[in-house]
């Protein structure tokens, strides 16, 4: 079961860090403010006034951040995924 | 009777999975937060300040996840619709 | 008495089904969430930025379906109409 | 004393039904309720963005219904009128 | 000293009826809801999207009425004005 | 220590008058509201949607009236400056 | 592990002055309020609606003054970095 999302949107597979680098796990409250993930998959891209329609800057298999508490879960079979605008996404960490 | 939705909307008849993959029986409210659906009918595009219309990048016959809570129930006869914007439509399902 | 409503707007009349299709008569308060009418008239079509203005997508005689709770009511002798956005027509019913 | 109103503005004077088709007196409350009007002057055009300016589609004369509540009340000498933008016109009664 | 507002802005110099056609003298509060003025300067024009700057539609010594409550005011010296921007500016009175 | 302030924006030095022309000095809460100051720094101008970039229309060492409260208080060193944007700036004094 | 933002967005290191001229240490809720950093890194630009991308005026290494409160922290490893679009970027401090 694959997702292909519309327009400027992105799935993302969050990535919640439970182990710092000193090897503490997080409580759970602080888990749930992730704001990291890998990119599933992309849309078609940002339709513009014009017409034209503008490939998103993010890939497949970029981990980006993203605006905490941005974007709408969504469940497929056993594994929950991310919805995001691309504007919701920040940066990609290389 | 059949429904024929303006520019950038969408019909969609909402799947609402009864009965889980353990086949336990969801509640009444789970029920009702139902993000999935398949489409029955699409408008006839986004119509863009210069004059061109956009076709919707979902098809009848899709099946597509969409933000919880959007859109407008109809009712035609017995059956219940939901009347989207294409802007709600997060991915489609393949 | 006739309406020409301008731009995008269109006069319609509300369709309440007083009686359900079991024999059924609803209250008031139900009657009042009327999301089905006839379209009366139409407006010269949406003027936009670059000075073109597209016809709408409904015409008189169509029987629309609309996000309920939208328009203005206005009367004209005694008859009760309700005037749209084309924005807030969902769909045509064929 | 006359008014030139300025763009998409127009200069009503609102038509007060104070007596019903039964000859019945309305309260003051339901007077001031007033949606209809007979345009009195009419402003130079919507500016568009282009650079335009797109003539009103109501014009002196016209008997109009619009928002109710909308616009704002002026007063030159003893008459009051009304000062709408066209988009808050919603149709010309004929 | 003068005044050269930017843009879309105007100075106004506010018009206070004191005293009514009958002669009766109006108190403070009424005083205060000044909706009538004369233009002192007008501003460069209101920049368009496509970077042509549109002439306004009032010019120095017009008579106008403006939505009562809107605009700053300004004291220069001892004299106190309003900066209106043109969209506040209603009519003018001709 | 030099501000180069980015697009439409521009850096105020306010102009407090401490003493009124009558010569009485204003209290503290008076002197907050200024509304007045001199330009230090103007950006590379407002970037339109067609990519052109307009210059602003005010120039250092402008006097200018500004929307009360409007803006962002900065301070460089021993100096506290206003960082506004230009469609805060009402008028230039001459 | 480095960031590379998307569009308009561009990297901030906040830079906190611990220590006053006067040589006082300010008390943690002062520190809080930092409106100055150094660019880290900038992203591809702003897109236009007509399809070309403009250069942020903001490159790395630039001291830069924010509004205060704006943006989103992110954490990468031990650091602490701020996500700013260019508009809430008051002023390049030279």
């Amino acid at each position: 079961m694959e997702l292909r999302p519309l327009g400027d949107k992105v799935v993302v597979k969050a990535i919640t860090e439970e182990t710092t680098t000193s090897g503490i796990v997080l409580p759970d409250t602080a888990k749930d403010k992730s704001q990291k993930g890998r990119v599933v998959a992309v849309g078609s891209g940002r339709l513009l006034e014009n017409g034209t329609r503008v490939p998103l800057e993010v890939r497949a298999h970029d981990v980006v951040l993203f605006e905490p508490g941005s974007g709408v879960k969504v469940k497929l079979g056993d594994e929950e995924y991310l919805l995001l605008r691309e504007a919701d996404v920040l940066a990609v960490v290389q």
